[in-house]
């Protein structure tokens, strides 16, 4: 009921911020769960829950999509921008499994860095959709913020090259080896789709300008 | 000469059925290679000829696309629709092509467990890729497989998950779990294809609705 | 001041030309890599430096199509085109920077192979961009050599499927069949790109027909 009365410019930017809320909380939890590796398998569960959560909002995200005529951002920009999203908690996911799957008892540093770079870029992202709204007043801002998260991501190119260089000459045990390549793979790719939200909202602020 | 005469977009929808075809012919191929593997050779070969076949479809497609002016779907909805199909069944090639690449003498349950989640999905691709050409009556019965190809796509990354960590634990043989996790990733990411696919058809007859 | 005076549209094409030189020049720099791998820092240090070069060629473009209100292409097309000859250098940047960072201190023959391909490869799609700005008179060429570009992408495959078998047959240090396998896929993802960057263009030609 009350939902008609809500402009449907409003619903789209709020689930942005939604789904933007949810990365960040995935992040949180992972912090955590590196530190407290002892409940690999509760923090996985807790993650896998929120990316559920973020399933959700994303479906409805498409679903307004569908049934709205005009929409206050052009459509394959809505489409990419909620996929990406949706992308960047399918990954955290996957590397929280994996951690608990492979019965991996120690976090390496470099999954701490992971965890570090990633949560920044959950806020700066959810700094950035929060904007979208007012897009055009926030232009300097945003592209600010835009450029910090590239940052972000090749800071995980480094962290994970890096990573797998030293766990190629120090670590003993392959199987090891194999199980954190996947995990750093999972998290750098992680990375990644946060600078393709970036470079999306980029592209809606600069068109607006 | 009798092409002439076909109505342009009855040539589109037949050659989507068409590819998606020679997908369950592939998928088929690959469970018989499966509890064949003494004639991996063979098998292999076959898929290889089929992948052809598809491809040729594929040429055919876009070459259709770039000389039709008024198509009946949506010109980025073609292009993406049919190289979605053509990577489903790369990726299937790709996965048979390394098991007998690799001297693999016996298949794991869990690459039988992926043959069937790809036979399953491949049946429900060609629903609805012949529903496509009267897609305003099957609305319903198209969403309905839509989920149901993406519960598929979720049942390829639970297996390989599962395998994986099962490979870790229990295979001594570090070169046959290195073999098997290419092979699984090429099978899941031809899940991945295929709920690719069933998304594109749910984008355009939601569209049409 | 005289960049005001050059047409935009000669502008992009400019551009596609010096990302795609960038590509050719850190072919050059792969191949004669490969062959005085005592220089391995050395050689992969030059090969980050044209990559920050293509680097600044990419955000040029990028920033000239948004400032642009009418432009030569399509503007996905400007965008997918520049991106993808942007990767194309991101991976033969990862591939040399592994090399270095793994201490590999051997090239395997497939690796010259592959170096051979990418420089073949690279010097297509720079006749192919340098072929864009008068892409109506030469159709036939454009199309010609975006068949021989398809036709080295897959050689890419070949090569790739080839020379993993051949190390899981053969070599005894599974860190540095590990090692190989990343360089290996890195090289050929980047004949992936080249082969999209041939189909965006081809699309373009085929539609200014």
């Amino acid at each position: 009921m009350l939902e008609a009365l809500i402009p449907r410019e409003k619903m789209f930017f709020d689930l942005f911020v939604q789904a933007g809320g949810k990365i960040v909380e995935a992040c949180a939890v992972f912090e955590r769960f590196l530190g407290d590796m002892e409940h690999a398998e509760a923090h996985a569960r807790r993650i896998k829950t929120i990316e559920h959560e973020a399933d959700e909002i994303t479906h409805r995200t498409v679903d307004l999509l569908h049934k709205t005529f005009v929409t206050p951002l052009d459509r394959d920009d809505i489409h990419r921008l909620i996929s990406r999203l949706d992308d960047v908690l399918d990954l955290i996911d996957a590397a929280a499994s994996r951690i608990a799957l492979y019965e991996i008892r120690t976090a390496l540093p470099e999954a701490h860095e992971f965890a570090r770079v990633l949560s920044s870029a959950a806020q700066h992202l959810q700094k950035l959709l929060a904007g979208l709204a007012n897009a055009k007043k926030a232009r300097e801002e945003v592209l600010r913020t835009c450029i910090e998260v590239n940052r972000l991501e090749n800071e995980g190119d480094t962290i994970l090259r890096g990573a797998l260089a030293k766990l190629f000459r120090e670590e003993q045990d392959l199987r090891l080896v194999m199980k954190w390549k996947e995990i750093f793979e999972d998290l750098e790719t992680a990375t990644d789709r946060c600078e393709d939200v970036a470079n999306i909202v980029e592209g809606i602020v600069i068109e607006l300008a």
